[in-house]
């Protein structure tokens, strides 16, 4: 049995946008315990021409909504950016989550051939099997793993045990 | 039309490890133009207790080799884990992607349904299509963007246009 298009994004997303406030979680509990407002963590990068925390979650965030809206044509929750806050932040993920999570597995039928018109490319578009594979898992991962990087170059103990939480085993 | 296992990995690890050969090559260019030896890179790292550019290179390229390995019943190459310099790191990346390149479509007949051992869990494994999305592209755009962060964290201009560079584009 190939994979579906829903296969393929919503229990990614949710595996990974769990990931994703189980990080925030451990980077309050480090702030905490060093005795740091948690929110000097927001504006926090990697280079100074690079997002900043809050924007490369604001991303994460808006890639996987966008994907799962575009490729079902559901109408995606608006999100206007003025997050300045971890609380706030993790109410953005748990919004994200909410609507990927919203979506029936019946609205991803066909999504594989929808053309999905691209902003950054006027009068273009991706079919949905090269959209997901070529452009949003990689955007995703991308400012995912970023984030993940800056808590860890300021000093909030994540390991690879949060990065992969959630595999289905099996006797062999 | 669904997804099948080989349109979920090959093309992915092709257009990623082409991005990555790119990236060590931007980065080389940069230690010329600033006047430092490009080698100075291979030791760094985001924080004291992650791995170094070159373990980061080495674990991406053997993710996408050992996915496909295992998914498809497929000898894998063997690596020794000795580079040491970038042209070294370079011959790593093209050797993991010429390897990937080498598995026919055909090769992955049932590897949706193929269990695949887990070494570090003795005695158990995952599903195939839960093992590539679950627990190897997770991995393997975890090292892969922790390559780029930690070039970008040290001045390498890189920008999305690296990051996403084979999208089908179709009118629309």
């Amino acid at each position: 049995m190939p994979t579906s298009m829903y296969d393929l994004t919503v229990p990614l997303f949710r595996h990974m946008l769990g990931n994703l406030q189980g990080w925030l979680d451990k980077a309050k509990a480090e702030a905490e315990r060093k005795g740091y407002p948690v929110d000097n963590l927001v504006t926090a990068r990697l280079a100074p021409d690079q997002y900043d925390l809050r924007k490369q979650v604001q991303a994460a965030c808006d890639t996987a909504k966008f994907t799962v809206a575009r490729v079902t044509g559901t109408p995606p929750p608006v999100h206007a950016d003025t997050e300045q806050t971890f609380p706030e932040l993790a109410a953005r993920v748990a919004s994200a989550l909410a609507f990927v999570e919203s979506v029936p597995e019946s609205a991803f039928e066909g999504a594989e051939e929808r053309v999905v018109p691209l902003p950054f490319r006027p009068g273009k578009g991706a079919v949905g099997r090269s959209y997901v594979r070529d452009l949003q898992l990689p955007n995703f991962f991308f400012h995912l793993n970023h984030v993940y990087a800056i808590l860890r170059h300021n000093g909030v103990p994540l390991g690879k045990s949060d990065v992969i939480t959630r595999v289905d085993l099996v006797d062999v």
